[in-house]
Order: C-alpha cells, then structure tokens, then sequence
C-alpha cells in the first residue's frame, strides 16, 4: 500500500546513443503501472506508425500555435522538424494518480526541471566513455561524419546529468531497466510526497 | 553496476508497536548485501544471548566513558539501562562501501539526523492509527497500564514523520521489507552520492 498521492513524472534521459529506448521497452516490460507520454511532432508520419500511438501528428503551423500558448512541458526542433511533449496530458494523467515516464533528449529535460520540478529526473550512463564511443560506432548505419556529430553531441551532454535526481548506469538492460522500476517506487514512499495525506491518515 | 561509493547508513525507525523489528528481520531474508548495526547495552545479558551478536554488553562505567568520548552516533536511557549505537563500526563499514541498517527508537534517529545527515531515515507506519492501537492491545502479554503509556508513547512519536526521508507503511510485512529495499537501491543511483565518481569515470 502507498500512501495516496499524485503520479509521478519519470524523465528518462541521458547522451545520445546511451540506449534510452531500449531501457524504456524493457521498462514497460517490468510493469503495467507506467504511462508512457506520446510526443507531439510535425515530423512526416513513415509506414506503420499510428497517429496517436507512435507520436500526434500535426501541421507546422498546429504546433506553432501550440508553442504560443504555452501547451507544452518541452519542445524542441531536430533536423528540421518540431518534437513536443503535450502538457495536457501530462497533468491529466498525474491529476489521476497515475505515473507517466517520458524519454527525451537532455535539452528537453532540462526545460522539464524549471516546468515542473517535482518530476523525477534519470540520466542514463553508459559504464564508461569508451563504451559509449563503441556503440555508436557499431551502429553500422551512419557515415563517419554522422558518428564525429553524435560523438560530439553526447560529450557536450555528458556533463548535465549534474542537474538530475537520479544516475543509472546501462551496464546491462534489464538491470538498468530494474532500477529505474525501483526508483520509481521508492520516490512514492519519499516524505514530501506523502506528509499531507500521512496527516490525515493519522484521523483514523 | 552502481557507481562506486560509499555505503549508506539506514536508519528504520517508527512509533512504537508498529513491527520495525519484524520488518527488519524480513528485510536482513531478502538480501545479504545489507550488515547489521548491533548496539551497545549495560542491561544484563539475557539467556541465549551472545556478546557481540545481540548486543555488545558493557558496564555503566564504560558506557558513560564512550559517550564522553563522543563514541555513540546515538545513545539512549531506557527503564535504568543505557542503549547505544557505536560509531567506530558504523564508519568502518560505510567507509568500505557497504550499507548497514540501524533500527532504534525516534528518539535517537532525530540524534542521527544532526550526526550524519548523509544518513537515509526512513519511518515506518501503520496504514491507520487504530490498527497501532489493536496491535498494542492484541500483544497480550502486557497490562492495560503499560498499554496505555505505550499508546501515549506512540502518539507523541507520529509527528516525527516529518524529519524522515521516506514514509513507509507496514500494512504487511513482505510488501514494506520490499519497499525499504526498493529504497536502498534507489537511493544508491542518487545523483548527489555518485556524481563525482561518474566525473571520473567520463575519463575513461
């Protein structure tokens, strides 16, 4: 039994080619409790993605209008096109009880910790540098130039995880994926999450 | 793999009657990873104890001598006999990386607390204040006065809650032993304990 509380908002995120999205499908693996944020992005729908499920797809425009009246947690453009995360949701879902993870990109999460500092920030390391290098060089899909950018990106990301809660080392899938499930649980036992209602528990 | 650091201090504390011994034990059969903070004591050593495992059992004279020497993380008097908590062994055994509970009275995890704020606190309650009381009542063995002053001593311990890092409810042993260590987990990728070693290992 957890003491009645909000949802929790998860940011999954750390450098580019950590394995982010691999973890979060192994995460959702480990439990049914968990909501998963869908993006919002102007980027062209490819074959077999859903509106709705994959990502909400909308006009430039649509999601420039968005932007204005402040209707996302986070957004960002990538290669041309927009990425946001729909605050409505969010707070629909968290409003509920029910937690939701989100995975994104280290700009992004850190626009979520002046927006709603009660999130529960995870940056996702690899063991070491070197290994990090190996993966994105193992891609096998990306030219040499694509490999010295996201080389490149990853290190200028590297130092942010100073401004998360939380540093999980992807040594392993299934272990990393294991102790985010356990942090997401020990941040619902966390005092200040559950004081007030602890209070009122004490009435009966 | 956790980032290398040093072993956390574990403090499980609560009103009286609400089971932290029972929950204490469950949690020492779900992992072999956590050591045990034996106390000190100038009570008489009952039948079946053993020095050094229940409790080390000293004089009142060697007692008194530590505490001037500033050698309990905290101490405590209780029914004419002195209980206390050594901190050369605590030190030891943080210092080599391993974690070790603690598991005393309210009174001295407040002491705990201004000693080593690194400590991780954690109060644990019953799902309704009735329930403590039944479970005072239904021990059977004690006399109604003894009830009641324990009662009182309860009441004036729920407050304490707010000086806790983490609330967690015995509304069954199994699910609150899997919490706490849920929680020492978690508290192992905090960013604050491992940042600077995660520094170090981005040179590799």
């Amino acid at each position: 039994m957890n003491i009645k509380q909000k949802g929790l908002l998860i940011v999954l995120s750390g450098p580019s080619g950590v394995g982010k999205g691999t973890v979060r499908k192994e995460l959702f693996n480990l439990t049914d409790k968990l909501k998963y944020s869908i993006s919002m992005t102007t980027r062209q729908k490819r074959p077999g993605e859903e509106d709705g499920k994959d990502y909400y797809f909308v006009t430039k425009d649509e999601f420039i209008k968005r932007i204005e009246k402040n209707k996302f947690l986070e957004h960002a453009q990538f290669v041309g096109n927009y990425y946001g995360t729909p605050l409505d949701k969010i707070e629909e879902c968290i409003n509920k009880g029910d937690d939701m993870l989100l995975e994104i990109e280290v700009n992004g999460a850190t626009q979520v910790r002046h927006k709603l500092p009660e999130a529960v920030l995870i940056f996702l390391v690899p063991p070491t540098k070197a290994d990090l290098y190996e993966r994105l060089k193992s891609r096998g899909t990306e030219t040499e130039e694509v490999i010295q950018e996201r080389i490149k990106k990853a290190d200028s990301e590297f130092p942010e995880a100073r401004f998360y809660d939380y540093i999980v080392v992807n040594d392993n899938v299934a272990d990393a994926a294991k102790r985010i499930l356990e942090i997401i649980n020990a941040e619902h036992s966390k005092r200040i999450r559950v004081y007030d209602e602890y209070i009122k528990m004490l009435k009966k």
